[in-house]
């Protein structure tokens, strides 16, 4: 009865490079293809270019929204969640993946990066952000060449 | 694409009677019947209950969680949402809703119909809270008498 | 060096009637005298009445506001908390005070009040909603006659 | 009768280095001493050698908990603020103050520093995270070489 599909979110920003759509469209695709379950911020740009690419291939899409409507969600998404607590649903978006996808994407999406590494949860990234402490690079942020890629080694890495 | 099916909340307690945990559960199973996606806190009670009910249907089961662990909902939760944010993830619980039905419940449930009445989310009463203001009742909780009235109920006050 | 004042919340409507309004100022100008800090939601109405009072009495007041900007509050909040998460931080308003005074209010009152007792903090209720569940009365609001009354009940209900 | 004064966030680890700590209590006097309000996260490491500096100049401290209770604060926060929000009171701590000083970190003040600068909030680095996006080096963090130089371009960067 317990859902064992594996639930990746995908992030990035509002304003995405064409290429950066392009990339983010096809990881939704090839999510769905794998059989998981995608999970976003629920509005335009990657997470709509995500949830499109998910929906082509009839794939379930959760859109983890800031507002408190359910009607502010992009039209492919499936389950609009209205949470109503502006950026602070940027936690709840990590949180509720099993892995992260990071494509492209600002400040939003690094706050959402750094919120899935202190809880753990491994993130790929495709033309994102990389960090430094002191001068000493950190390498969390597991880099993938293309959008199959970045799906494979989300899924492999889900573990629970 | 778009997800035209409708979306209810059932709320109530963790502890509830066993009058009550019979009634969720039925409601639940009358949800999933009728093609209704079941939104709630994903804990146990009177969420386990409506949840256990929809599952033995085949119905899709939203559990809002309050803390920051997927593994924390009930068994019968399809779509757990960990959001971290506590007693604040009430208002996601019925904002994410169209209708919402309060099966016995405390304070918490209390909180929740509060936050749905203020939304203009129609919430539908089964053995619940009445109030009252300035000694002047306030008639906004729609009363059931069993299960299959409240579903019908909350089924046909969705708007949206 | 820690503060060991009183915090109390102060909580209402934001369209109170002009009763309540009078009531609002007279409690939070009897909170300061007292010595008490003030937390409220920090917008109109109850809110900035309660602050207005205070504030005439040299009070410190905390305004745990709704939206993400400081710019919100009411021109009496000398703490203004600009917390970004919409109604939700009305848990935030109870859950950082001592004891909790209800003046009138709607729904968003009525949630408040709700986090409150769920958290065991006391409420003081002056012209304000009244509870039963399954037609039993529920006398959890303490009720009080005038504002000295109210003040007087909340601050010798802080315990910890 | 509104406040004037400066609201600065002080952000960092709640596992310091020893160095880290001794920048945090400076930092901490010296905003006291030019009569800035501290906000910070209210637990331990960094954010209580901060409040502890400031209260060694008499300064006004408030700590945005994570938490349910006001009792989680460190002993010289002098205004509490019980969220129950856990990590997405990262997005409160940044959002109520005017400038924001990191010193040192993990993953948690790193999406302390996306909030901030998502919002436009400018952030002053001491011995914290550099980012780059694409190759490219973002330099929105300014650089301060010590606890003086911090405090100072923070509050001169204060500009509503």
């Amino acid at each position: 009865m317990i859902n064992k599909k594996k639930f990746i979110a995908v992030i990035g920003g509002s304003e995405p490079s064409t290429k950066e759509a392009k990339l983010a469209e096809e990881v939704g695709r090839e999510l769905a293809r794998q059989g998981a379950i995608l999970v976003c911020g629920g509005l335009g740009g990657v997470m709509e270019a995500a949830c499109k690419g998910a929906s082509s291939e009839g794939g379930v899409t959760i859109g983890i929204l800031p507002g408190e409507s359910r009607q502010s969600a992009n039209p492919y998404v499936t389950i609009p969640i209205a949470t109503g607590i502006g950026y602070a649903r940027n936690v709840a978006v990590v949180k509720s993946a099993q892995a992260v996808i990071a494509i492209g994407g600002n400040y939003g999406t690094l706050s959402e990066i750094s919120h899935a590494l202190q809880s753990g949860i491994p993130v790929i990234g495709l033309n994102t952000w990389s960090l430094s402490k002191n001068s000493q690079p950190d390498n969390s942020i597991i880099p993938a060449q293309n959008s199959t890629e970045a799906v494979d080694k989300a899924l492999n890495l889900v573990t629970d």
